[in-house]
């Protein structure tokens, strides 16, 4: 896969229309409708002040095109481009009360998801070399799910639960609550048909031998002593695809992908991601 | 004013149900609902794993009442209240599947408002003794501004403007389009009203001089050398409020807060806020 | 400022296609579709009845738009100009059947916005040559504040608050609750932030040499006596804006206007206008 | 039909929502919220200041119910009640801040739709004795058709269609696109279907006694001059339902109302009442 | 009238969108965004697998504008059309994600839409020479209302009420609580104006005759034997629109047609129509 | 798992409600507001007609809910049971007004709901004693997926995917783009993360073993002939879950299912059931 695609309009878009909604208020921009008029034009030009990872021009597109349809983008680079500071990201043209209503919404769109990518991008290039990949989480900001995700795979990532209804993840309570793991993975099974796939998440190595004799498709290891861990992969062998979390960083990644494990969940990717530092120069 | 309310919920509790959608999908938990049954109850506690200061126990209540009107939410903290690791935050009691679909919703909106609140907490108690206060911007996570805001609130901080209808912020372009400084604020005073306050940008000590002739409200410094900057409040002495922004961090804003400047921005504090770590425990 | 621009549409356009449901309920015009074909193509023009100013062109647009975008909408007026009976205010030429559902829901706008506009536009010329500002209020049509603070604009008023967030306004229960009114200003400075007005209704001249020791940006004297309204300009005298209202009517303004105020308030500018009687002529 | 009945919440209740959300803005009532707490409660009464016909005391429940919940709303009259200045319309208790943000919303709708209805009762009392109904037409404020059309009802004036999809009104355009009235009402009476009724606009009488062969529900007689229109009534002799319009005063539909006509359909019952001076005394 | 109109798009559009959504869910059609590129681009046909009356192009162009504004969709029949096995509805062009994330959506809706007109169509077809009209009712598929009763018209048949709002039906229950029918109908017409018809449920031929004594618009004749059917409909006499419902199947529908009926209501069509066999040929 | 758990009413209360405005229009039961007051109570029952299986009841709770909170709903069986012609589901009690408009919509969901669920438990009672499921698709209702398939669970079958987005079928267009299957199924492996399941539609016996050599969750056999159909089965020999489609009939379903397939997806299920006759008789 080369080029990458946004998520279809169709599911963001109405939030981005609520984002504008909520910067402009009940009048828009009064400081610039006070000074311009509706026949000023301008020209801006999105434009890296750091380095980083890029995502979310489609987003920024939509925030002019919502703003007044007269404004004309043009991206000048792509969703998952690295890019460093001085960098032009898009340029817009058109009528300049536009341009400046679309301004700050568009920016942290722009700033935000392109924070998340070039964070997933850091992980990326310290596991690099491993087999492990980058995961992201369900701890998303609240209404951003579909693009923070996106954003993950701009930075290289990958993707896991979209919601609880997409795939099964087995924890301790439902355990307990069914009895033993076999018959939560059972009654999990039966109920949700054969489309989805199934987790679970193991403690010790004891249930981690009961667990892969239900043929699960994945388990995951949380917060692990990593000696522990590495012994539990080799235990696995490949029977069910590994996945651990628990709050890897930067500075412990690599340790935690070299020993073989296949994923690498990192809430942090989405839920304490620094912006990318992006401003919008006006002509 | 003792104890902080919530923003009205009329106001974003739509949008905390979109959220509440946004991870339920078309169906909830399919691991939850194939296991438990509608009859079980649970209890649960949202503890925190980290100290910091709290923000958004009502909306986690209301995360919770979407999932279930059974449920009972008992908060055992205020928000602003500053919390050390292991303080339980609130209590929940209901029907178990109602108690994990309110989840990671709730978690998610509370780790990130409780993020924002002890995000800037840190920056207020560094200028203590100074008069500065510490302000937001609307660099917020898009449509989070109104729960931003009061986690700012929430944390010791205090907020400029909500969006670009509720004041005047004159920047060069404005100032450019209208021929002049007096010309951009005649025009947007002529046009906003009585009721609404102007703020100006200013670049220079020069153009410093010419906007208070004008009779501002407040002036912005933005990214001004230090030195100058002193200079600027002297030459102010008083005549408007006096804002200053441009990457402040925890290491250099007790200097910036010394000078005597008025409200110190930080942009920061709602777009780059690593969460506060607080977790579900389930009984 | 020479051209009036309307709001933006992302702030009102929902609420238009809201109307224009509302008026095609469930299948939309029975009568027209009977006999027209989508083949079938008309000219109409809205056309004032009676003199006024004009005010909601580019709501009308966007009524024809979505009853059928290919329908071509031509103002020949700008919102704000007077015309007499007989002007044509816009034209539009497409299918007929989308005219006919445009119809009444675009005159519906125009004839209500323009009646506020000329009413506006009549108290504004009976105070001309006085410093007075002809205001509304919060007292607007629900759903409408947007639209109707700006067709007050378009017949030469000004704008109070949009909003119960965008201002202070103290009154007498404020002033109990918080003990003085002295405590009342201090503490909504200390809450609102430095971007946001403080207004104080007064009823006494000696409660007025209170609040005006506390530096308030207005204060209110809302159904005041002439004569101690009068007296009360004096007092004042430039250390806060003066706002006066209470039934103040086209007989009465001048008297209040010449007194030296800077704003009257009229709640009847939005609430009870009566219409400016456009039509339109379909060919 | 003794007691009047509010049309379903579910067909309002989502617009009145969307008011209150105007007038909270971003941040809720900010000048309350700075004062009081939100353990303070209060007492309030919604008080005639001049006599009408009151309308909206539901609405005006469901307003004080979305700004908070724990608001008792207590009617002390019924819509359609004759009130005289002075008396409680309904009275209110609870949450001080609730009642606050309340108060201007609900007093727009209790006030606007009481105006509606004490202009259609003045209608009414100049027209009684005579057999002739007072009717609203869709002239209509944007998004209040519902709560007009009630408004109407309750002041004792009768409904016409309430869009352009629940009866058929067949207009000279029509007719001149069918080639003949007979050719018009064939078509809409196949279209439709049997459950709608068929009004046709008449010029002249030569085209009047053409319609009446066509057993048509009723006719519109718009702007006739009062000989002419006397004439018809008898040419029409109970084989329609007549109806005139075309601006009918207070002053001159007694006149008309004598003519033996069914009904006089009044645009501005509900495009240019004044509304029913209503306050909110707060204790 | 020669070709059929689509009810207007403002009236259905908002729910089709929200069809692409639910089949859409988060992400899109992650088979084809993993596999294809957004340059891609595809062309396909809309063709019948079996033959009846085609409904739901429009929408079904909707559809592919919602999902890709750049598909180019070209009709090669018209709703209403008869069409065969083999016969190709409807082409389109351009992205192929787009077409396959449309696919699914537009083919429901008009393989539905069809089925409802297909089988309107086979009741038409079988009382061909009589008088009757073959009529929907109110058990339509849930928000779905608007577009059925329209592929009940594309199949030749009748539309009976939208809704409970735009004509009066009364039944037993009614008749029960006002007292007698006669007190029924008064309070009817009394209240709901003179543009709305009166329908009232008859079971005996006693009340038949006291029924018709009220001059109703129409009387519904709800699972009578034939015999006393064909009874009822010469007492009435052409006093009153006859319409008969109840369980009337192909097999029964002649029979009941030559009783000299003029609508026969059949639920069937809109609750339990198969669909129309359509799919999607992609090139 | 024991009781049936309806999917959780925030993911489809929303649409509820739209239903119940689509019935009810501008003004609700004008019959019944006519004739009733709103002090009049009343009391009801839902009785099957025909005898099925029920589905819907927190549906049709959910309705009596909307139309008036003080509706009391009392179920008698519960969602999955199998009724006969005269069981009573549930009791509705309360004002009479709310009862008559919540009945219409009620009964078009239950009615529907219950034909989806008792057309499946017709295939489910001809394939006991097989190892064969009986699944549902994606050609379902517009906007009633999630209630579908929940209903499709209560007669006895399992669900596929619930939208585009959450499992990945590839079928031929997707392995012509991609050169093979196996690059087809790499691509989409990769793109979609380790939580998602891949099934792939294989046309022949050839292209089914180079399948299987991909690891593959699922292949689907659509239109197959028996005899290559029962072939096909033992070459796969359980390394892939096996699902067949393409026109299966009650009919012709059991001979599918003696093959030994593990799914059969019938598309009728939910496109096409006949709904299950139920009545609300009111007392």
């Amino acid at each position: 896969m080369s080029t990458l695609i946004s998520p279809p309009p169709v599911v963001w878009a109405d939030m981005v229309r609520l984002a504008v909604q909520e910067d402009l208020g009940r009048r828009g921009d009064i400081t610039s409708r006070s000074i311009f008029s509706n026949k000023d034009q301008g020209r801006a030009a999105f434009m890296a002040r750091k380095g980083g990872v890029v995502c979310g021009l489609d987003v920024a597109r939509e925030v002019c095109r919502i703003c007044d349809a007269a404004l004309i983008f043009t991206p000048e680079k792509q969703d998952g481009d690295v890019v460093k500071a001085g960098d032009v990201l898009a340029r817009i043209e058109g009528p300049a009360i536009g341009i400046l209503e679309a301004e700050r919404t568009a920016l942290n769109y722009l700033s935000h998801l392109s924070g998340v990518a070039s964070m997933t991008h850091r992980f990326i290039e310290i596991v690099a070399g491993t087999k492990a990949k980058i995961c992201c989480t369900r701890k998303t900001t609240p209404n951003l799910r579909t693009l923070e995700k996106y954003a993950v795979v701009c930075g290289g990532g990958s993707n896991h639960r979209f919601g609880l209804d997409d795939a099964v993840l087995i924890k301790d309570n439902h355990i307990a609550m069914a009895g033993s793991v076999g018959a939560a993975i059972t009654r999990a099974r039966e109920a949700v048909g054969h489309m989805i796939k199934i987790e679970v998440e193991v403690d010790t190595l004891v249930q981690l031998e009961e667990v892969l004799t239900h043929k699960v498709d994945a388990v995951l290891l949380d917060n692990w002593p990593l000696t522990d861990f590495v012994q539990a992969i080799n235990v696995i062998d490949g029977r069910a695809v590994v996945e651990t979390s628990g709050g890897i960083s930067l500075d412990t990644v690599r340790a935690v992908a070299e020993s073989g494990v296949d994923l690498i969940s990192v809430g942090a990717l989405t839920h304490s991601a620094l912006i990318l530092d992006i401003g919008l120069d006006i002509f």
